[in-house]
C-alpha cells in the first residue's frame, strides 16, 4: 500500500479523535496540509429541526489521489433558499441521506442545494473539465453548503465562466431556472400577445420571470404584499417596473373591483393564460378569478402556508387548470434540458439582459466560526430584508 | 299570399288571444288541426328561480310549410338533468335567451337540454335525415321539454335508432359522452395496468365509467355515499360490481387508513392516474390523496356545494393536476367527436355491453296538464329516488 492511502485510511480516525476544542487550530494547520489533503468544511445535521439547533460545522479532509471518475471541487458561492431550510427542518419532501462518509460521529446530511464551484482536481478518466472551471450541481440534494466536495462527473454542469459572478453561477439552477419552465411547459403563450400574472412578483423566481417575460415578448401582471408606507410600495413597484414588469400591483388593490375590470381590459379577456403561484390561501383565489377562461395556475411556492381553495365552478365551467412546479423533480428528468435553460439564462446574464437578484453575501472565511454561520443561515427563515442570503467562500 | 301563409301569419295571434281557460280545448282539437299546423307544448320560463314558480305549459303551433334548411321534430324522450334545473334557477353559466320566438306573452326559453327526436317533416334542401329518422341535438342549450321542435341540419346528430330506446338515444349525449371522454382526454390509461378513482359513482356519469372502464381493461375505485342500512349499501355495490366495478367502497371507508393502504397495494403505488370528482368538499380530499404521483383529478360536478380545498405540497411536490371537464363546452369545440364518441357508446349500448341508468319515466301525454309536468321536473331538484327522471312522450 503506497503511503499516502496509508494516511488517507488513518486520517477520518485521526481527526475524529481530536478533541472538539483543538480541531479548529489542527484544521487550519492542515489546510493545505501534508501529503496533499484538502482540508475542507460542511455545514451538517444528523436530525432535522430548526437549523440554530441541528447544524453544526464538521471539518474533515479529504485525499489528494482521487479515484479516476471523481473531481474535487472548490465552493465559490453557495444560496440560502427557503427550501434549504424546510430540508433541514425535515417538512421538505426530498430528504438526502445521512451518511458517515464525511466522518462525522453520527451519519449526517451536508446542507445547501445550489452551488457554484471551481474544479480543484479531477481524476484520471474525467475528460470533460478542466481544473479552474466552473460547475453548478445537476440535481438538487447534493449538500452545497461545504468548503470543498467530491463529485463525479454526471454529478455536475460546466458553466462557462467567462462574463460571469460566482453567485451569478451559484442561483442559475433554482429560481430562473423555475421561472422559464413554468413560462413555457404550461401553456403555449405567444409573445406580443400573451399576458401571465404571479404573485410574490419580486422574489428569486418573480424577478426572473419579469425579465424573461420582457425578453419573449409577454407582458405581466405582478402583484407584491402592501409595504409598510406608500413610498416602499411605490419604489418596489419601480423597481419592478424597471426590471420590464408591464403592471405592478399590491394584494389591496388586486381585491379591489376596479383593478378586476383593469386587467380584463388590459387582457382583452382572453389572453391571462398562466398564473404563477408561490402563495397560496385566500388572496391567490382572487388572483386565480383574473385568469382568462382556460387558463392555467401554476403553482411553485406555498409562502401562506395556506391551502388553496377552489370553487369548482372554476375547473367546470371557467376550465381553469391547476398544475404545481418543482425545479428538483423537473431538473432530474430532464437533465439535457436544464443544461440547455441554465446555459440559456446565463448567456442572458452575460449580455447584461438578465439581472441577479440582490443578495446579501455571508463571506464564510477558513477562520469563520459555525456558530456565525449557522446564525447567518438561520436568517433565511425570516428572508433576507435586503435581499437572497448567498453564502460567498474566502479563503476556503 | 298563399292562403296557408296567411293563416300561418294569423295563427299565432289567435292562440295568444284565446283566453288561458280555454286554450287546451283548442289546442288539443288543433292537434293535428287546420291547415296541417302542428299544435306544440313546451316548458318555458321567463325570469330565473325555483322550478316550480318559473316554469310554465305554452301551447303553439308550427306551420306546415317549413324552410328548405328546417327540420320538424317531435320529442320521444328527454331527461331531467341535474344542470337543468340550475339553468332554471338561473345559476348555471350557459343561460339560453329569452325570446319571443314561441309566442309566449313575454320573452321565455324552452328548459331541457337533452333528447331523443324523431324527424316528422322536412324542409326541401334536407338531405341528412329522412321523416322517421331518430336524432339529437348537437350541443346544449336547445331547449328539449317541448313536445316539437324546430331545427336546422347543423343542431343535429342522426342516431341509427336499430336496436336501441327512445331512452338510450336521449341520454346518451351528456352523462356516457362525458365519462368517455373524461377517462380518455386528461391522462393516457392503459388497459390491464390502469386505475382511476370516482366518487358519486352510482351517479349516471359513474356507471357509465365503470362500464367504460371494464371494456377498456382500466380497473376502477368507486366511491359510494354510505347508505342508511349495511343491506342498502351491500346491495348498492354489488349493482356497481355487477355492472364491471373492479372496487366499490363508502366515503367513511376512503377515510380509514386500513383503506388508503389497500388502495397503494391494488393500484402498487403507481398506477392510479385519474380520478373523478362531482362531489367536492373536504370528503374529495381523502379521494386526492389516494392518486398516484402525477395523478390528475377532473372535476366535473360540485354536488356537496363547497369548494375544493388542496393542500399546494400535492400540487408542488406530488405533482397531481386538477382540471375540469364540462360537457357543453366539449362538445361546441369537438362536434365530429361528439358524433363519433355517440355512436360509440349507441353501438355499444346495441350490442348489450353498455347498460342504461335506471330510469324513472314520467309520461308527458297530449292531456297531462302543465301543473303535473312542472312538479315531475321539480324531483330532479332532490334526485329522483328510483333512477333518473326522464320525460317520455306519449300522444304529444
Amino acid at each position: 500500500m503506497p503511503f499516502s492511502r496509508a494516511v488517507r485510511a488513518q486520517a477520518p480516525a485521526l481527526i475524529k479523535s481530536l478533541k472538539p476544542q483543538y480541531a479548529p487550530t489542527v484544521c487550519k494547520r492542515w489546510k493545505s496540509g501534508p501529503y496533499g489533503y484538502t482540508q475542507a468544511k460542511a455545514l451538517v445535521y444528523s436530525k432535522y429541526g430548526d437549523p440554530s439547533e441541528v447544524l453544526s460545522l464538521h471539518t474533515h479532509s479529504i485525499s489528494p489521489s482521487l479515484p479516476p471518475n471523481q473531481l474535487l471541487l472548490r465552493t465559490l458561492a453557495s444560496p440560502i433558499n427557503p427550501a434549504d431550510i424546510n430540508q433541514i427542518q425535515g417538512v421538505y419532501p426530498s430528504k438526502p441521506p445521512f451518511t458517515s462518509l464525511l466522518g462525522t460521529s453520527v451519519p449526517s446530511a451536508v446542507a445547501g442545494n445550489e452551488a457554484c464551484f471551481e474544479v480543484q482536481s479531477i481524476g484520471s478518466s474525467i475528460k470533460s473539465v478542466a481544473k479552474g472551471d466552473w460547475v453548478i450541481m445537476r440535481s438538487t440534494g447534493f449538500g452545497t453548503w461545504r468548503t470543498h466536495a467530491l463529485a463525479e462527473e454526471k454529478d455536475i454542469l460546466r458553466v462557462e465562466k467567462g462574463g460571469l459572478t460566482e453567485i451569478q453561477a451559484a442561483t442559475v439552477g433554482v429560481n430562473p431556472t423555475t421561472a422559464w419552465r413554468m413560462l413555457v411547459d404550461f401553456e403555449n403563450l405567444e409573445g406580443g400577445r400573451d399576458w401571465f400574472i404571479q404573485n410574490g412578483a419580486n422574489s428569486g423566481v418573480g424577478r426572473a420571470a419579469i425579465q424573461l417575460g420582457r425578453e419573449w415578448g409577454l407582458k405581466s401582471i405582478n402583484i407584491i404584499r402592501d409595504r409598510k408606507t406608500p413610498e416602499e410600495t411605490e419604489s418596489m413597484k419601480k423597481e419592478l417596473l424597471d426590471l420590464g414588469a408591464t403592471k405592478v400591483i399590491t394584494e389591496s388593490e388586486l381585491q379591489s373591483r376596479s383593478t378586476v375590470s383593469e386587467i380584463k381590459e388590459w387582457t382583452s379577456g382572453k389572453n391571462l393564460k398562466l398564473g404563477l403561484n408561490c402563495v397560496g390561501g385566500p388572496v391567490t383565489l382572487a388572483l386565480v378569478k383574473t385568469l382568462s377562461p382556460g387558463g392555467h395556475l401554476v403553482t411553485y411556492g406555498a409562502m401562506s402556508k395556506q391551502p388553496l381553495s377552489l370553487p369548482t365552478g372554476l375547473l367546470i365551467f371557467k376550465d381553469l387548470k391547476f398544475s404545481g412546479f418543482w425545479v428538483s423533480r423537473w431538473s432530474d428528468a430532464n437533465s439535457a434540458e436544464k443544461e440547455k435553460t441554465v446555459e440559456s439564462i446565463l448567456q442572458m446574464t452575460r449580455e447584461g439582459r438578465f439581472k441577479d437578484i440582490p443578495v446579501q453575501e455571508m463571506r464564510w472565511e477558513w477562520a469563520t466560526e459555525g456558530e456565525r454561520l449557522v446564525e447567518a443561515v438561520g436568517g433565511g427563515l425570516e428572508g433576507f430584508r435586503s435581499g437572497k442570503g448567498v453564502l460567498v467562500f474566502g479563503d476556503t
